[in-house]
């Protein structure tokens, strides 16, 4: 029966094995859909001053910009698939398929968005705010791929590069706003208000990031962004809030935009290296544990011959030593699942505030009847108002569930 | 790309089809192992009165209660080695796998127990501990199952089933012990205390089980164990927990043993529906999947049908109505994943109690050197000496974590 202990000690390796590989898949996907976002959010904020300027600004850019889009989405699209031809190799399997059928049909409305654009025929905001329900679908399969880590060090990884192109989205959606609000000369409360929000909101990401980040990417990402560019950002920030009913200096339109895709492109280059991390820590990872398989197999391989060599009749065919490491290795694996479920906990608790704003976004769009973007703002708009954390205001709404009326 | 957002409903759908598949797997091995646990209670009490009465009693019903509880040992082995025979096809495998592994050992055990039982060369006490370990090492492996599931309601099944087995190996602990005091003729401070102890912990897991049951079983568990058994069982408790150093009535060992062994079978009798209701959970789960699946296929087929009559050029192959109904789908699904994701929280949580009580173990036994049993009793003296619940120190001492020195 010690020979069963192994043979099962065996098993269980060998679907860590497996959740490995499936996550180095996931991961990948996760690589894939952070470069297809980076060139969407170079399309949007081209689209954008080219709708802002009256076609006149980035008509060429843009157009270049397309294909270079399309590529990038064919990849992401590619690894989707790849991953869909074995559907019984993704666990967690149906969340993450269904996130990727909502991005699927996110992306079905791409091709009339552009054609809106180049014909000038959708107002600066309004295109703006497609791509954002474009990217937030994406960034919803990295989110899903990064719950499903059943691995505490990838998931780790995972939540980090989650939080850096949640964060960099959020930079991104601040340089549409921060133009709008510079190309129109003026702002108002709701606007500087909401403008703070995405500054919070990013500052809300890059602490979870920090947290769960490999010491050396959390330091590569500190030093990324050079001193000149922060100062900037910060100037332009303060006179894009402005004051009251002050004007906002238009002339600093150029000056926000360059800034803050210099921000953007060396949020890029991290992301790269977070992409390529995860690509080596799944590597390594699959490598260990086959090495240990082979190992373990060596022993059952032993335990085999001991035992031929004995006779089939042989009631105890093994030295007592043997016996008693095969045991300490069950309980060491034991010990070992252990521990890393207590750190996948820690890993994934990270990812519980969203999972929160989900529900309660939920729960306003079956009892009030709004649209997902709707119960979204309405829930920011109660932070703005309240002067509380988007989480801590979702808390309150899911508190309140059991009181409202049924659906 | 409507076509491929379908594509991914789809593949989402296949993997909830593969979660319950295994989930039917890991059901059936729960049901096997209820019905070994059964067979190794009934030879642990024949072979606690056999051990008391010197040998005179019980001896050829035990002998013949060896080879039946040999032929459910081949049962459970077979369903845990089909299930290493495809262990992609379990999810959590790992833990599944390591439980087995430890299972497997202290199977290994067994033969020589029943060796040392037969020459009469183990006491009593130490062969009933040697049959609850083993017990315990089985019951870790349908609680690593009941943890795995990823179905609301199959897990809710589980999480029932889980809690009533452990009830009822708690009732056959209580009938040892009881019987050890019934033919001592007396009982100490510490026998009072740890007959209560496992009377509380049968309470909290039927508790536990008429929670979490289809409210028909639990109707037919209340209705099981007939008035005059738990009118006499009540009475032997009171008799045998007896007051101070009063001598305990040693003429009703007899009694004791078979109102106990009544209520045991009883409690068999329902394991049998838990399991039988399991199957069937199962099983209709994967049908209603299956006929969605072919449902949706259907769907796919027919864009595809209006794809290539419309020729492959057609940028908009389909019909807007159509296309709102894919969407619709999506979202439908969407939703009820996510539904299905806070009901399965909600299930899980009752097992998070006996992940912290095994944790707070591995601590003392990393801290104080203690065996598992010995960090097990250390947690259940805390608890009987404080009068709190085992979990609630368990809490206690993981909260000290921090303060304690290192490894």
């Amino acid at each position: 029966v010690v020979k069963s202990a192994l043979a099962f000690l065996l098993a269980a390796r060998r679907c860590e094995i497996g959740e490995l590989e499936r996550l180095a898949h996931t991961s990948e996907l996760a690589g894939n859909i952070a470069g297809f976002i980076h060139a969407l959010q170079r399309e949007r904020g081209m689209s954008n001053i080219f709708l802002a300027s009256n076609g006149e600004r980035f008509a060429a850019m843009r157009e270049e910009q397309v294909p270079e889009c399309d590529r990038l989405q064919a990849q992401a699209l590619s690894s989707f698939e790849a991953l869909a031809g074995e559907p019984g190799a993704v666990r967690n399997g149906a969340r993450l398929f269904n996130r990727i059928a909502i991005a699927m049909d996110a992306l079905d409305a791409l091709p009339l968005l552009r054609e809106r654009i180049s014909s000038r025929a959708i107002a600066a905001h309004d295109a703006t705010a497609a791509f954002i329900r474009l990217i937030a679908a994406l960034l919803a399969v990295v989110f899903e791929a990064a719950d499903s880590a059943g691995d505490p060090e990838i998931s780790r990884a995972l939540v980090a590069m989650f939080h850096f192109m949640q964060g960099k989205e959020y930079a991104g959606q601040e340089r549409a706003h921060g133009a709008a609000v510079f190309a129109g000369g003026h702002i108002d409360a709701r606007e500087q208000q909401q403008w703070r929000h995405l500054i919070q909101q990013q500052h809300h990401c890059r602490d979870v990031f920090r947290e769960f980040a490999e010491p050396a990417i959390a330091a590569a990402e500190a030093a990324a962004v050079d001193h000149r560019t922060t100062v900037q950002l910060e100037r332009l920030r303060r006179l894009g809030q402005g004051a009251g009913a002050m004007p906002v200096d238009g002339s600093q339109v150029d000056s926000w935009y360059e800034c803050c895709t210099a921000r953007l492109d060396a949020m890029r280059a991290i992301e790269e290296t977070l992409a390529a991390h995860l690509r080596r820590l799944c590597e390594r990872k699959i490598a260990v544990a086959r090495e240990s398989l082979r190992d373990e197999q060596a022993t059952l391989e032993r335990l085999h011959r001991d035992a031929s060599s004995q006779g089939a009749d042989a009631p105890r065919v093994i030295g007592p030593q043997l016996e008693r490491s095969v045991l300490d290795m069950v309980h060491e694996q034991s010990r070992r699942l252990q521990e890393m479920g207590d750190e996948l906990e820690t890993a994934r608790a990270a990812l519980n505030e969203r999972k929160l704003i989900e529900r309660a976004k939920g729960l306003l769009m079956a009892h009030r009847r709004l649209s997902e973007e709707e119960a979204y703002r309405a829930l920011r708009q109660m932070a703005m108002n309240q002067k509380r954390r988007l989480v801590d205001v979702a808390e309150a709404v899911l508190a309140m569930a059991d009181v409202l009326p049924g659906r």
